[in-house]
């Protein structure tokens, strides 16, 4: 195993999906365009610091929707992604009327865990305000457990994103 | 009367409910105090004017609760109640820090039609910072319809708080 | 003066503004797209109601930008447009997922106040989710006074919206 | 000391406060109760995962009032306290009509930054929804820029809350 394997990240070297490095998907962002509205400004006439998570969710929805998942569609079917672990380096403020790119990708799949990573920067990309992770873990409704594996549309279309 | 009575805007002129007068439960507000924390304000160092909505949900909810009516389990028992009507008037802006008092009570119900009045004012009563009326219909959860009638505890816990 | 005319939009017959008919523009609704994302939704998987503020806030923000108001721009230069009245009819629900277009364009003015006119419609417009109107008015932020007149900018360019 | 000193990564090695040691102040939890209102709940009729961002605010807010620092004077007299660094760990989710605690403390201070740790817990403390940790450095609002050490008032005051 070499010295850069990242420990938080293991190892099915069976698995298609979890050979796939962090390298080979480097360009594949997704781009989910924004524009600061008053609501979601605080006193300071920045953004609220909770405010990135609903564009972070938005961007993470879309995404699923470019590449064939509809996400209302997976919990009518039973299937759920709640968030499991959110971590947030928040940069630089947003202010009231300004636009920018939440850029978002899957950078893991552990199994039913999906690994999702955050940079929301300016158009022109000279400013970075905020970079993240968001972990989601795929859950069935019904019996209110952690699902064995993921849905296999799911699976597939996110391992197509990565090619 | 027809089965196709509007159900939303009913008459049953030999209710007990429907002849109490708002004069008669003038004193009955329930009261529910709210502090402004950051995450509520906007550019203006101000309320943003739809937190409002969220202290009045909470106040309804809270004054349903000290009239023994617990919101999830009615909820869970089948029937919700949608807001079908919104109308606020801002008389002046709640800022960071401050404190008031979010007054409530309902001034009718016509069938499964609630009309919940608000106030919020100053703890000193002498600022008041909105006016309001908010209706609540009764639905059947399952059947995705208005019900015909309030289930008998709600119905007799609002009777109730008018006594 | 007519049996017709409306007691709440009083008539100063030499101006410009308000000779504007209703009907004169009744075409002129601009259009802001929408999904529904499931932080919008509330434990009936619909779009909780408080919701449906943030988009009528972010459609006439936008709404303002085709006609060349910045609204952080005009912050800026000292004047707020802070919501005064709101009425809302929530007809039905929108639910996690869906597209809709909010309609909005204002249908007064009487010297401060704006009076902006809303409709939450399906894309194909055949269902009517929400109707409504917002009342701003125009605040000095320095002062923290209503303002004895609209900006020249501001008015001119809803002047320019109705022809 | 240089005046290029990152003033985020500290350096007061004589300082009381860096010494102090979590354990020391183990048992220091603020304790900021709450109830679970439907505006927070999601499809899942569970809380939206940024909701928890809300409650944790007004923890930390509520606990700076408890010694004697009232967040809205510190903004108005020019020091802000932003978000810099949010982790949270969602173990088990909050339903609607539920009660909790946000339990919260101060456990590191460097500099300018202070570090927040919090626990959601049931009210008998045998669950524990979500774990987390905030980071707030203290801004000058005037020069936009990190200051170079705490106002006074804070410090003291953090420091008392540790004895």
């Amino acid at each position: 195993m070499s010295e850069n394997t990242d420990i938080r990240s293991p190892i099915h070297p069976d698995s298609a999906i979890e050979k796939l490095s962090y390298q080979a998907m480097s360009a594949n962002w997704f781009e989910y365009p924004i524009v600061v509205y008053p609501h979601q400004t605080d006193y300071g006439g920045i953004v609220w610091h909770g405010t990135y998570l609903t564009w972070m969710e938005e961007a993470r929805v879309a995404c699923l929707k470019s590449i064939g998942i509809d996400f209302a569609d997976l919990v009518a079917m039973g299937c759920d992604l709640p968030v499991v672990d959110v971590s947030i380096c928040y940069r630089r403020a947003l202010k009231m009327g300004e636009s920018a790119i939440v850029k978002t990708r899957t950078i893991n799949m552990e199994g039913v865990r999906i690994v999702w990573e955050y940079e929301i920067q300016s158009v022109d990309q000279e400013i970075t305000y905020l970079t993240g992770m968001v972990t989601l873990v795929a859950v069935d409704r019904e019996k209110g457990k952690i699902m064995r594996q993921l849905p296999n549309t799911v699976k597939d279309a996110l391992v197509k994103m990565w090619e």
